[in-house]
């Protein structure tokens, strides 16, 4: 078991209820990571699902949790032949924290060999990556930023989209990422979670700074994925009073189109 | 009042309790149409909200309804200065067959003249439409088709993305059309609701036929509409196993981005 899949455990309690906790090496700052919280609810959600893949999560983060024990309640909404839909929320004494309903359905297991099933088609990726050896990392960020996370995952950036760090942001929503765990971790459902909330805000491409809370998230699991890195291809089509979207693409080591998120936020204050 | 907007009331009982009527102005064969249903939720949950307007929706959808009456069960998850979090259910005998998310907020009324807020940023559109003159109707449904949704807005497509319907389809995902309502309406968050979810299936232009029944639908509303005709713009990313998703992004008569949608559907069987 990997740190990633012992920090997203579930424990079934009962027919609702699950027992997890939130681990302190997904903090940033005063904040627990959003998309490693959505990973742990999961966990969850499929646990109690007749069916395997979270093929659709739509999250409402709702306030900051504190680390350590909490609970995620499933409620199965409506169980089918082909999906299920749970709603699940995270609690901590008594008050959620994080919502969502989940769509549960099962996905093929990845077979670079397979036939299409059905009618097929897939767009271009929405951007090309440059070789991964002409990317770059973040600078390590100072301890007593608590950013824990940052050593969870490797984030292999291609330049001009961090260009912000050195007052030189391109000046439009983007970020453009390789992806992998620290650890040796092929990536599966949970980490595609973690990745589709893994980039810097869209927003700091184009001049804005701080904290961006995240409002509503939806993302889609598409296909499981090759093993190997990811590639994560994010942009933004608007921003205006104080809110702004980001869309995010993530394409496995074969190409494949594998999961899509869109995010609205809130721009940061200062 | 419109007919629209009559179609649409939602009236309150109690605090967490709306009575409402589905009418069969808006029926696609055995259907009834998802983003009509959406605003007539919409109704409710903006009536209950000490904010305005609906800046993102995460609708499941679980059944189909019947025409007549339903309740919409509001639950009031957060409540703070800048945003409001509910969950609403539509239910007919007990049963529900619609559940969402709604984050509500308040928006700044459209005003030509306005100076921005903050921090603006805005993508081209993602596509150019040719004049409306050059724009086509779909043909008249056959009565027995029951689709009398199609009387009560205008739609006129980009002549290619409906090349589908003489055996021209253009062979990936799209669907581009002016949209207006039948009657004298101009557009409002309810309105838009509609829109979202307005066009054919963006597979008909791959190839597909047949009902694509929505799974999920997120929605965000970016700005209050100018008066005037909107342009639906639509596509999708990705058709495989069965599922596909479907983006559109609704601008304004005066080509700002009002509203961006996106949705997992199934592939209609046959």
């Amino acid at each position: 078991m990997t740190k990633f899949d012992d920090a997203t455990q579930a424990i079934r309690v009962d027919d609702t209820t699950y027992d997890v906790c939130l681990d302190a090496a997904y903090t940033m700052g005063a904040a627990i990571h959003g998309g490693y919280l959505m990973a742990v609810m999961l966990r969850a959600v499929v646990d109690d699902s007749p069916h395997e893949h979270p093929v659709a999560t739509s999250a409402q983060f709702l306030r900051v949790p504190k680390l350590g024990p909490a609970t995620v309640r499933v409620d199965r909404i409506k169980s089918g032949r082909t999906t299920t839909v749970t709603r699940a929320t995270m609690v901590q004494d008594d008050t959620p924290f994080l919502t969502a309903f989940v769509t549960t359905a099962t996905l093929r297991p990845y077979d670079p060999g397979a036939e299409p099933d059905g009618l097929t088609w897939e767009a271009p990726a929405r951007a090309t990556m440059p070789p991964i050896e002409e990317c770059r990392a973040l600078p390590a960020p100072k301890p007593e930023s608590n950013m824990a996370l940052n050593a969870q995952m490797e984030l292999l950036f291609d330049p001009p989209t961090i260009g912000w760090l050195t007052g030189e942001p391109t000046g439009r929503p983007e970020s453009r990422a390789y992806f992998r765990m620290a650890e040796p971790q092929d990536p599966d459902p949970f980490v595609l979670a973690l990745a589709v909330d893994a980039l810097p805000p869209v927003v700091f491409s184009a001049g804005a700074r701080g904290w961006a809370p995240t409002v509503e998230l939806t993302w889609y699991l598409r296909a499981l994925p090759a093993p190997g890195p990811l590639v994560l291809i994010a942009d933004g089509d608007l921003i205006a009073e104080g809110w702004f979207d980001e869309n995010v693409e993530v394409r496995d080591s074969a190409g494949r189109l594998v999961a899509q998120s869109r995010q609205l936020a809130r721009l940061g204050r200062g």
